[in-house]
This record gives structure tokens, sequence and C-alpha cells, in this order.
């Protein structure tokens, strides 16, 4: 796992084999179940107390940050995808019209009922202890 | 845990107080234990497998991101202080000066051995199983 591909030291300081940046993270495309682009990673909500990565938060559509919506998703959903160049997530188009979002003027609570919420929708194992 | 003392939905969206956005804690000021300012955070680095924060990187010194040194932290070592607005770190001018650090342009190899190096410097339990 030392090992690494990437020839540029910048690069490395920012991706290994093991470890990513938090701002590589950002911006990178994400794409559906169908290989088609669904968004961009916006952000990742880490945890404080476990110091786990508990979302990845996609940005959707909108126009110039205008009227986006943004998902919050089970971390553990996304892989890299070397080839796609972006996390690819086992979403549908369909999975996504429903999924748990928020804009910029709704909001979104934080709560543990939102977090179960969002876990059970995606089938993922909750990063809080339970 | 669920409540937050923030009005706008933009800041609650990066912060609560359970959760932080990764974009939130990159930027943001860190003090050493004598309260003076020592750097600034310039990301966290995601353990792939785990996805758990493995270290904060501190950016200190240099001018206009010329010349400036790199500290791997483990992440447990900071805590964020509200009344300083930003992270506290439990490190003294010395202790810094004989840490672990890269420039861009010596770089840092991640690998496992300094992975050991950096958390036993710091005396944190590693990130990654053992």
């Amino acid at each position: 796992m030392a090992t690494t591909m990437n020839t540029s030291n910048e690069v490395q300081a920012r991706e290994t084999s093991s470890l990513i940046g938090s701002d590589k993270v950002e911006g990178t495309a994400v794409y559906g179940a169908d290989q088609k682009r669904i968004g961009n990673l916006e952000r990742v909500m880490i945890d404080k107390m476990s110091g786990k990565v508990a979302y990845a938060v996609i940005s959707f559509g909108g126009f110039m940050g205008m009227g986006e919506d943004y998902y919050p998703v089970p971390w553990p959903t996304l892989k890299y995808d070397p080839q796609l160049g972006g996390y690819l997530c086992n979403l549908t188009r369909d999975k996504l019209d429903n999924a748990p979002k928020y804009s910029k003027s709704t909001g979104w609570s934080w709560t543990r009922e939102n977090d179960q919420r969002v876990y059970d929708y995606y089938g993922a194992a909750p990063y809080w202890g339970v």
C-alpha cells in the first residue's frame, strides 16, 4: 500500500493508494449506476467525535450555484472509479429523485432522525454507534 | 446534539454540534499550546478504507504559498476552540520544530512507517488497525 504511481510530489501529497485529501475529494464528479454524471461532490461531513466521514454531500442541478440540490449520501456508498475519473455510486436517476435532499433555502437538519432516514434510504451501516 | 446555535442555513449545512464540513475545516487557524497561532489547517487526509480522518495537515510559514512547511498531525490531537476561533493543539514551538514535516519540493511518503513515526511523535492511538 506504500507505493504510489503519482510522479508529482504535490499530487502525491493529496492522494495515495490509501489516503485522500479533503480538497481533492471536493469538486470531484459523481456518476450514477448507469455511469451518467449525476453531480459533483461538494464536501464531506466529518463526525467530530469519531473522526469518521459521515457523509458525502453531492450537489446537483441549478445554474451558477443557484437552485442547486444537495444530497447527503453515506460515504461508504461511493467508490472512486479511475476510468470515469470520479466517484461511482449505486444510484439510479429514479432513486435520486426520491432521495433525501435539501437546498440552500431549506437547509438541512443534521439530526439523528435524519441520519437514520438517509442511511436507511441507501441501506448503509450507520456511522454512529448503535 | 440536534440543536445548533447557527441561524443561517448555509452555515448550518457546513457545521453542527456533531458534524463539520471538510471545506469548513480547511483554512481554519491552528493555535499551539501557548495559544499563539502556528499555522492554518490545509486539508484533512481521509483513510479510504475505513472512512476515518487520519491526518490534519497544518501549513506553516512561507510567503504567498512558497516555502511553506506542512505538518501531518493526527486528527484527534486537534480540538476546536470557539474562543480562539480555531483549532488548538497540544504543540509547543519547540515540539513543532522537531516534528515530522515536508515541503512542496520534498513531498511526503504516506507509508505505514511514516504513519507510525508521526503518531508516535504525538503519542496518538493509530488510525489504522493494529
